[in-house]
């Protein structure tokens, strides 16, 4: 995944990015500020690694996370909602998962949930199965930069997909 | 830096951490989760990568940005405590430089100040003179780990440096 694309579509579409990271926690951000002079496009990013910080920092709900759990696409849906509505972005993309090693909260080892808003509305979950914990990041990010490139350039492959909210 | 080393520290402090970064945009954070189980230690991170996010995100002042330049001691200073106040965290610590390439502000590329708050007040610049945006980037985390780790053992050869605030 090409950041510089990313990049370069959002200053096409005058559309600054916001991140929101639980398993990821902050990699997404890093990586999209790893070329110089991003600063035009990514405005800030949320690491909410603890329940807590998801709703302090997001405005996830109590009741969404007691419901759906941290790993959960309406949980996402909020993190990234939550993101767009505390930055000056147009484009918010938010991962929650378990990297592992192991599963948690009865779900398995690998799954990660993503959501979109902003410019493009989008909640989807990834099975990534047990790579390990570092390869299970690594893919949460190339699959979160696909989002962000798919939602910037609406391409075919994309528009099919991006839309569709919990 | 051994990440287990300061999970384990901050654990034995029962004291949690949390990041709040601008050239590293969350790989401090990141490099915190790299083992399993942080989430105990580890409470949130804030990628303020522009000006908007530092005073919205954890209340940088404008005047703070205006009079020193995002990049000063003065301005980590605010982030670290910024991310203290907003946060379950009992140490913080902040990052803001200029990984470059070229410097910016009639500053010089790999300058970075570091600042801490809680458990220790510290703040610091480092010149890491201009090895290249990444190693830049990647010498910042190493050192903002270090400073972690001296606040949260109190060793001696943090404790005459650990204390200094601006």
């Amino acid at each position: 995944m090409s950041v510089p694309e990313i990049l370069a579509a959002a200053r096409t579409r005058r559309a600054m990015i916001a991140t929101a990271e639980s398993c990821t926690a902050g990699m997404i951000a890093a990586t999209l500020t790893d070329p110089a002079g991003a600063s035009d496009v990514f405005d800030c990013g949320f690491v909410t690694y603890s329940n807590a910080a998801k709703m302090r920092m997001l405005g996830v709900r109590r009741e969404t996370l007691d419901t759906h759990g941290a790993v959960s696409e309406a949980v996402a849906h909020e993190m990234a909602q939550g993101a767009l509505d505390r930055s000056q972005a147009a484009l918010a993309v938010a991962v929650t998962g378990i990297a592992g090693p192991g599963g948690s909260e009865y779900k398995p080892e690998g799954r990660v949930c993503f959501a979109l808003a902003g410019l493009a509305s989008h909640v989807e979950t990834v099975e990534f199965g047990a790579p390990g914990r570092s390869a299970v990041r690594h893919e949460t990010v190339q699959h979160a930069l696909a989002l962000l490139l798919g939602a910037l350039t609406q391409d075919g492959d994309q528009r099919g997909k991006v839309g569709r909210i919990p």
